[in-house]
């Protein structure tokens, strides 16, 4: 088959692959239907060094069912079917807690399974991951099932764990396709002020089209200020950091308000970072958030994305076959492109 | 008057002092009838500089009304009061979300106000600051009554913050006061399992009378890995972590489970700590706390100390008068008393 690799930062191709097998009887193969690229690829393509490739690429996917192992009951070839980012048994204590990034089990694909951006895929513990959509799903809702799969999770996760709630205060920060879903998925839950941090023109009016209320285009201590100006002089209950890195962090620190949460799930490109009596601890403010158990929100969200209520799939402006997958991430990283969706 | 300054680090003196007076309407002026030493004193105690002194010291008191400024309604002179180490309005948008510790017209005592080591204190916004207390309360629950101004609701605040639940599994990092007290409030909240870090047999002695059910003694990588070991490998649902410097933040980092919370209450004596994927962001866990918002637990805490259900005031192991109060500094240091209780 075909498949995505990264060679080192800035160097991607698609080349043949072998084709996937089943290895565990707890597998299945699925063809892929949609792939995309992700926000958080581009942090290897800024930085991997030669030695870590050439390494598998893509972590969200949807497809059809191709062969199943034995151990995997309730799907059939030909079904139509999703998956989160991180494979998980969906029976284990974490799983049944919603808590499926931390499943003794499981694993995130591209790094522990093979690659998305590819013609098919080994799916490791396929009952607990892949969740059956249906098979006359219209095909232009497949992009946002696709959200599914990491974005729209992520950003409802982010949400989640900040336990947003009606009348609530929101920050997002980061116009990517996870910032843009935070947005949604805090109205979602019942936000009334929703201010994006963003610079970006038409991701921000897309950020007002999911529910934003505001816009700040300012960043640093200037944008700190702006949030601040708008909501009193002391921030947003919740602020969701959808970006990763330290800047965003620092940002987060400055337009929450006393008591309030800062819910991370961008994937932070550092190790420390200020926690003591001056940033969150003197204001008691709360520190949460983490990878996305996507497949515990899949069932929830599956909903409106099926009745209409929610658009997710918006966030993709481009579509680009596999062999184009390379320029995909060329235009992602010189911002000509949201996120690119990618079809066999 | 008579009160106590810390001139520089190990070094503080009892001294005369002006008589405290009302300098605003809404101040009062307590006579004191406790007051005490807190573990958080020994962190200037170990490294205040010369230059930052003469200091007041003290923020923990209950005493007598002795004059009231002309706005200050609902006390009379004569009460028997407890205040939070905090003051603050009791009334602002923080205070009735039960932040009081980010009250505008709120403060610190002894850095924002006198000190409490004193025969003495003016309190600043004293209707909502101090609490009556019952005028004929037995002598003998004033040590419990006094904890209720920092040490106690300062454990309740760690645990609370934690979310601590019935059946749930915590682990409680320090056999100071606060740590103690925080055991004894986590199963006020109803948790199963407590695991206990602590080095004092005495101590930890008391945690067990407070309800901890398992004492861990050893300190970084072994300690992680006795409180894995006795939680099926995983860690507890709750750390508090009640000590203040970077090897207790880093055991909590250790004995924290994937979706857990870390809950700090000891004054952090550090402003960066790691919070990255390999800590807090990969396993989802959140990390919260802050200045323990005491009156806002004052009067639900107070009901369990005047039914004797609950003896906080175990904590204290030494008394001394006023004068002696450096005494009580050293033997603090020394590890020779747990907690000293100081009278007029």
């Amino acid at each position: 088959m075909r498949a995505t690799y990264m060679y080192e930062a800035g160097d991607v191709r698609v080349q043949d692959a072998p084709d996937p097998a089943i290895e565990q009887p707890t597998d299945a193969i699925v063809r892929i239907v949609r792939s995309c690229v992700c926000g958080s690829d581009l942090h290897p393509y800024h930085t991997m060094a030669a030695a870590d490739g050439p390494a598998p690429m893509g972590h969200e996917f949807l497809g059809t069912v191709e062969e199943l192992g034995p151990e995997v009951s309730g799907l059939r070839r030909g079904d139509l079917v999703v998956a989160p980012f991180a494979f998980a048994d969906n029976t284990c204590e974490f799983c049944r807690e919603g808590l499926h990034t931390s499943c003794p089990d499981g694993g995130f694909f591209a790094s522990d399974a093979g690659g998305a951006q590819a013609e098919a895929i080994r799916v490791p513990q396929a009952q607990g991951t892949l969740v059956k959509l249906p098979g006359d799903v219209d095909d232009g809702l497949l992009p946002s099932l696709l959200t599914l799969a990491d974005v729209y999770g992520t950003g409802y996760h982010a949400a989640h764990q900040a336990r947003v709630r009606p009348g609530d205060s929101v920050t997002v920060i980061g116009d990517g396709a996870v910032g843009l879903l935070a947005v949604l998925s805090a109205r979602q839950l019942g936000a009334e002020r929703i201010i994006l941090m963003g610079r970006h023109k038409d991701r921000t009016d897309l950020g007002r089209f999911f529910g934003a209320t505001d816009v700040v285009a300012e960043r640093g201590e200037e944008g700190i200020t702006k949030v601040r100006d708008l909501t009193g002089g002391h921030g947003t209950r919740a602020v969701l950091e959808a970006v990763g890195h330290m800047p965003a962090y620092e940002m987060a620190v400055g337009a929450v308000r006393p008591g309030g949460v800062i819910s991370r799930v961008g994937v932070p490109q550092y190790e420390e970072a200020p926690v003591g009596f001056g940033s969150l601890f003197g204001p008691n403010v709360t520190l949460t958030g983490g990878p996305a158990p996507a497949r515990a929100y899949m069932e929830e969200l599956l909903r409106g994305v099926l009745d209409g209520t929610v658009q997710p799939g918006r966030v993709f402006d481009r579509t680009l076959p596999l062999e184009q997958t390379p320029e995909g991430y060329r235009a992602m990283d010189q911002r000509e492109a949201l996120k690119v969706l990618i079809t066999p």
